[in-house]
């Protein structure tokens, strides 16, 4: 039995290890002997030692059951931008090869307390601030990219190698891996999450993002990290009379079949249930918030890359070399008519997202390109980022058991605005 | 001659040691045999290691001339929020007591880079995020304080413990320890330097900021840290027909007699000089400002602390863990209004300080307190800080050579948007 305990999800096996029906080392040896037989096809890790795996494992075990924390036992993937005490962050990065600060992230340092195993770090794009694959394969197809920059963490739960990860978005860097790997995937509110430890690309758009297979996991997060909203969701909701949009935005017309499809089955599915679904777009006026999300991306990554570029030019890619020497000409009143137009649109967005239940729109142009060298288009996702609107990836739409979960974790964390990204199966 | 090489600023212990006049050994015996006689009286130092930093002082000696920054061999203090690789940082935190993860902070790695001598760690109330001060007294005065969160920093460049330092600011972190030190500080527009490794409060108004005794040594460090402007300053700027303001905001009824008439003396020595001073306020409709800044700040410390509330509460103060527990029952509905104000004031504000060259405004209420339990007044700071707009504390008005230097330098650093804080001097 305990060699399948790998197919548990966090919630599962929370309470398996409550119940003293397994341990953390079975749990641990379970996962390690996936990870073994699947490493190879997937390359999902940056840095994994099995053995401090189950010596943390080993402690674990060791605590008392009163003291243990509501995470305690759970493996947990870290995306190699965020700073782990135990373990190097490397950040894709020849500058940082090796380096290990022994220092926890605030999410780290959460987590950990609450009693998570942190199985490792997963790959990311360099900085998590490009669109260059690292090695890391698609688990549902090793011809295509599994997306980015939270490469590894999307793929490690995608393919059961964890059952819950963290990584980051800047653009769309949470949110298209979970649609690639076909996982759930939660941007939470910007700063709704300390960023504490994490690297930094663009202050005012990074967010701590969350990867799970389950609703209840992102609920177990949510809790760990105390996210919550002014009022409790509603018990009972129901999809039945409850008010959608389909949102087609300004990149609308750079939908692939896949997630056209994917929109129009969602948008019937949920009439078939008794809702409603409106179909709406963003005001006119809104139309360049991808072109400002650009020009602050491109201004920040001045402010963030210039230690690195003055300590090794030479072992920063030449995009993020360019960024610091501001080769796209950004004025500096260009730059804070982008920031101070992206800030105006914020309470102007969510006054319309507040209208619905849930507001849906993809996630991705379509299913996961082909080649590992690119990561993909954020083109989707990049709006919602710079929104600060708490979004969530689901892969699929297989009937009223998963709306009615979307529903439900939606009222939990979406509140007075919210999104919901939607994604074609691979 | 080499006993009194403290008391020169930045710009000028640069040029003797490329001059070969002295050597950074030296320099730095010079510096500390200052400390050594004046430690007891002012305890400016979270960490000092003399030993370390003759040996540093040696291998910037070792350094060939053409390899050499621009900052070479010049003593920096470093708040101890802000991590230094050699160093502890503590963030005068119990929780970090002697804690030392061997990282460089963004802004620290650009000074090591530069050939900054990094002498240790500057006092600072608890992470930088309370009014209860460190041991650390004014160095004008034993019986007062020197201001916060950023107090040794600011009492070791007042007392020539070191040329330059730099602080934080999240309320008047950085303006109010400079203007009770009676020296140069200067606040740039939020993320105009990285916080990379900064310790988090709030995400929207932590800015990095610079002490010096001299405007070519802010000039200095701007340059190190690549901020500039549109266009570079006029040559040709005179006091003679340029336009200032004196502005008087909401928090103006709290000015004290010092300060009222700092500001009344600058003034009328700007149009002695026959310049035009026009008094001016801020809409009324941003007279929350000051509430706005205090409820993003509870807000975000109940993410920013979150880590520390969950890793060891009982050794985080009662003040810190009370935005964890949200005790003053912000909702995030409340939370979001507030930030969303903010953003919208910025456009507001910052055309009506781009009418003039430059905004007169104080940097604190009065000359600093009696005691050091407290760090004073922050009302006369945080609006600013909120509305990321770069200021400089300029302390006391000797006369037409410093105005028209402040005329410079804030030109340089301005741009379209700027303001002034002025300050009596102690």
């Amino acid at each position: 039995m305990s060699a399948e305990l790998w197919r548990l999800t966090a919630t599962e096996i929370v309470s398996k290890i409550r119940a003293r029906e397994c341990t953390v080392q079975e749990y641990a040896q379970s996962l390690l002997r996936r990870i073994e037989a699947r490493d190879d096809a997937v390359q999902a890790w940056a840095y994994l030692d099995p053995q401090s795996v189950i010596k943390q494992a080993e402690a674990l075990d060791a605590i008392p059951l009163p003291e243990r924390g509501p995470l305690h036992g759970v493996a947990i993937a870290v995306k190699d931008v965020i700073f782990t005490k135990d373990m190097p962050t490397q950040f894709n990065s020849a500058i940082y090869h090796n380096d290990a600060p022994q220092l926890d992230a605030g999410s780290a340092a959460i987590l950990r307390e609450a009693g998570a195993l942190i199985f490792g770090k997963t790959t990311t794009t360099e900085f998590a601030a490009t669109t260059t694959g690292p090695k890391t394969r698609n688990p549902h197809d090793p011809n295509r990219t599994p997306g980015g920059s939270s490469s590894g963490s999307g793929a490690a739960v995608g393919d059961f190698q964890v059952p819950i990860a963290i990584g980051t978005q800047t653009g769309g860097s949470t949110i298209r891996p979970g649609s690639y790997n076909g996982i759930y995937a939660f941007k939470p509110t910007w700063n709704a999450i300390t960023r504490e430890g994490q690297k930094i690309y663009s202050l005012i758009l990074d967010t701590l993002g969350l990867y799970a297979r389950s609703v209840e996991d992102l609920e177990l997060l949510a809790e760990i990290f105390a996210i919550n909203d002014d009022t409790p969701p509603p018990q009972d909701f129901t999809i039945k009379e409850s008010k959608f949009a389909i949102l087609k935005t300004m990149v609308w017309p750079k939908i692939g079949p896949g997630s056209a499809a994917a929109m129009e089955k969602a948008a019937s599915l949920l009439r078939a249930q008794g809702a409603t679904v409106e179909e709406i777009e963003l005001p006119e006026h809104l139309n360049d918030l991808p072109a400002w999300h650009d020009t602050v991306l491109r201004s920040d990554g001045r402010t963030a890359f210039l230690p690195e570029y003055a300590i090794a030019k030479d072992r920063l890619s030449d995009e993020l070399a360019g960024h610091v020497e501001n080769r796209e000409k950004i004025s500096r009143k260009v730059q804070l008519e982008a920031f101070d137009k992206i800030s105006a649109a914020r309470p102007v967005v969510d006054e319309i997202l507040s209208r619905y239940a849930a507001v849906l729109t993809p996630s991705v142009p379509d299913e996961a390109p082909l080649g590992i060298e690119k990561t993909g288009s954020a083109a989707f996702c990049l709006i919602w980022t710079a929104l600060h609107v708490p979004v969530i990836n689901v892969s699929g739409f297989k009937g009223e058991n998963v709306s009615k979960k979307v529903g439900e974790i939606f009222e939990a964390e979406g509140g007075w605005r919210r999104a919901l990204e939607f994604t074609p199966k691979l």
